[in-house]
């Protein structure tokens, strides 16, 4: 093609999560001008993010810095930078600092962050994790409630900063509480001289009827076993109805609680990892464009992830409600997980180019390979899925090998994936965490 | 021993720095009731504190978990706690939290943070590098101060955005120096698309005549003419008087100038390496016990490194105005270096235990083992001292080799070494820096 760089269609993709990088990188031979904009230097490997938390990881384990990866895609210039609206009307992405980015075709993947169901004021007592802050947050409240507990003689106070509270029985939610386990089990004892870390609570809290909801109910099961084994205490049907610095007050509800009295956990150290917001973009983009928009702020897409009348701008990742079209099936929801977000960054990117090549798009189409989540040292559960649409289920130490090299395999770069294994493996063998540093004490 | 735990004597020691890290292990197998007290979690490497700031490594890599490191030492309680003074008269430390620690002995190691000769107002546009924390801040502004340049579209206001300015020729002035050149050299060009990385000008200014003062006048020289080869521009007796959010002036001074007019470097990116200044509790301990303090607050102490008339209190480390006391030679004054700071703990641990069985005490004696300073990739100057007294210089690569295993040698903890190694490894033949990631950029 030998039109000039003017000519050249202009691109912006909004965010860089595995849906933006996907797209972008499949962008990389064409002739375009392409600004990729995030509001943080690094994509973040979010899947081992609850590693960074609980002190497994250090942060440049996971986050790749975003103009190093691109560097050699000449047709990208990657910005920093907050957005802060889209101009539909104009055809510009607007940010912070009073930039604006004109677009002929804007592709947008910015995900999604914490939802306390409309309870914000709970959010200074139950962090999520979505971002490394975050991360950091999280480690720093875990670390320093095990000193507390070291140094307070009262007994009553003491088991509460011993009792630790994770919110929401996803992914996140049993990932954490396993490795909550495995710090008081494995990782403390013998360094305390006034307290036992192994006599440490750990409650993981469940507002529906079983763990990960997403798999067969047989691994929602096995999960939970695997947990209870390490020494979690997993409520199911647990409906959080209050936070505060000290406590979480519970209601049970269903069949499964065996009681319907509010109870109240003590408590000073809560995860929160119950629920997900799409960035405020996503209303936006949706008022602006007549898009229907459901309660998790995500905005419905067109069968091709384009919006109704804006063929010119795509939405992928956590912040689109997607269907996929499988040829003989009907439209079904996709799931808001990292592979959905790749292929999504891919569809939009191949549908974007049909429209300049002036070719008709294609509906998006998820495959689902499987779903993973581990549970600590040795355990995990995978549910494969094989073209042929049958499942292959397993839990235990074979699952964790898998989970374990699939995670290394995605993680983005070559230093990152040595790295993470070394560490792995002196924390597998050891049992120690090396990330046990917190820069500000708060004291 | 039979003595039960009432009766034996109690230690505190504030700091776990080199100096309190030596002290504690020293008295690993004595009769005593050991307490260590530190305001943050961890021990930290300070001579690789700079490989933080400029990206090369990650925290956990320098930083150990103190409780973790004395875990097995059963006479020792680590406490996580900031000291806010001394009762010299009622023998206890005091806590913020309200604590006080009563203490036979007291061993204080409390180290040094920056000086601004008088000038605070500097410190927010010159942050110096002495936490965890200084390393985070000082890594986002220079990482910033590129992206900065990228979107920056007025030419003069680029410039300042890729003018960086170390002030303080000593060993973490020439070390950052160095790295920020090879930062804009080396890691960067071709990952930006509107400025030239390459372009960046970093300027050292030093106050003094010469570089590294404490070395030998010809790797002073040497290290000049390496830093003059990696594009750094040194600028001796070259004074600074004011830093604001945009420049520093600085009023040239002596003979090496050539010319006596102040000038002003437009620059947006400052960092401080040029004074230290002891814990505020040197002041405090000074006053109470009629010691002697120094103008950088350091306290004098004894030739056993206890304080007059106090022989239950020693002082180590930068802390201390301590001299070295070598049979045959006149007294001469310690730097403020790390080996000295863990021979002064070793020191002060044998001498406590020479009190405690009523043995005369021994005067501190300083062996000076060398001295060394790294420039940058394969530039290093290297001052040994045999025990004859002898010194074996050199400089470049062989010396750049000796700094780097010495460094890795002294790590602490085996898990830190491999991954120190696997990361300077992977930096030295890709050229790249990992850890180039900023959790908050402060949009």
């Amino acid at each position: 093609m030998a039109a000039s760089t003017q000519h050249k269609p202009r691109i912006v993709i909004v965010g860089c999560g595995f849906g933006g990088l996907e797209a972008a990188r499949a962008l990389k031979n064409a002739p375009l001008r392409i600004t990729l904009v995030d509001k943080t230097n690094h994509h973040l490997f979010q899947p081992l993010l609850y590693q960074v938390a609980t002190a497994g990881l250090s942060a440049p384990a996971i986050a790749a810095p975003v103009r190093h990866l691109f560097r050699k895609q000449a047709n990208l210039t990657t910005l920093l930078g907050k957005v802060t609206g889209i101009d539909t009307a104009g055809r510009q992405v607007l940010l912070e600092d009073g930039t604006a980015l004109p677009y002929d075709h804007l592709i947008v993947g910015a995900g999604a962050g914490h939802s306390y169901f409309g309870h914000d004021e709970w959010a200074p007592y139950a962090p999520g994790l979505k971002t490394l802050d975050d991360a950091f947050e999280i480690r720093r409240r875990i670390l320093l409630a095990f000193e507390a507990a070291e140094k307070e003689s009262d007994m009553d106070r003491r088991r509460a900063w011993l009792t630790f509270v994770v919110i929401g029985g996803g992914p996140t939610g049993v990932e954490m509480a396993g490795q909550l386990a495995e710090i008081a089990r494995q990782t403390l004892p013998g360094e305390f001289r006034h307290i036992d870390p192994s006599s440490a609570r750990i409650l993981l809290l469940e507002g529906g009827s079983r763990l990960l909801q997403t798999m067969p109910e047989d691994l929602s099961r096995r999960a939970k076993e695997q947990l209870e084994k390490l020494g979690v205490e997993v409520r199911l049907d647990a409906r959080v109805i209050a936070i505060d610095a000290a406590s979480v007050k519970v209601q049970p509800a269903g069949r499964t609680s065996g009681g319907d009295e509010n109870y109240t956990i003590e408590s000073r150290c809560v995860v929160w990892a119950a629920g997900v917001a799409a960035s405020p973009l996503g209303r936006q983009l949706a008022q602006a464009t007549g898009a229907h928009c459901d309660r998790a702020g995500r905005v419905k897409v067109e069968p091709d992830l384009s919006l109704p009348a804006h063929p010119e701008i795509s939405v992928i990742g956590d912040l689109a409600d997607a269907r996929s079209y499988a040829p003989g099936r009907q439209p079904e929801p996709v799931p808001g997980v990292s592979p959905a977000a790749k292929q999504m960054g891919r569809a939009a990117a191949a549908n974007l180019m049909r429209r300049l090549a002036n070719r008709p798009t294609r509906p998006f189409r998820y495959r689902n390979y499987g779903n993973l989540a581990t549970i600590g040292r040795n355990a995990a559960v995978v549910d494969l899925a094989t073209p042929a649409g049958r499942h292959i289920k397993f839990s235990g130490y074979p699952a964790w090998l898998f989970w374990l090299f699939a995670h290394i395999y995605f993680l983005i770069g070559f230093r990152n994936r040595i790295v993470v294994m070394i560490d792995w493996a002196s924390a597998y063998w050891s049992q120690q965490r090396y990330a046990r540093v917190i820069s500000d004490i708060g004291l």
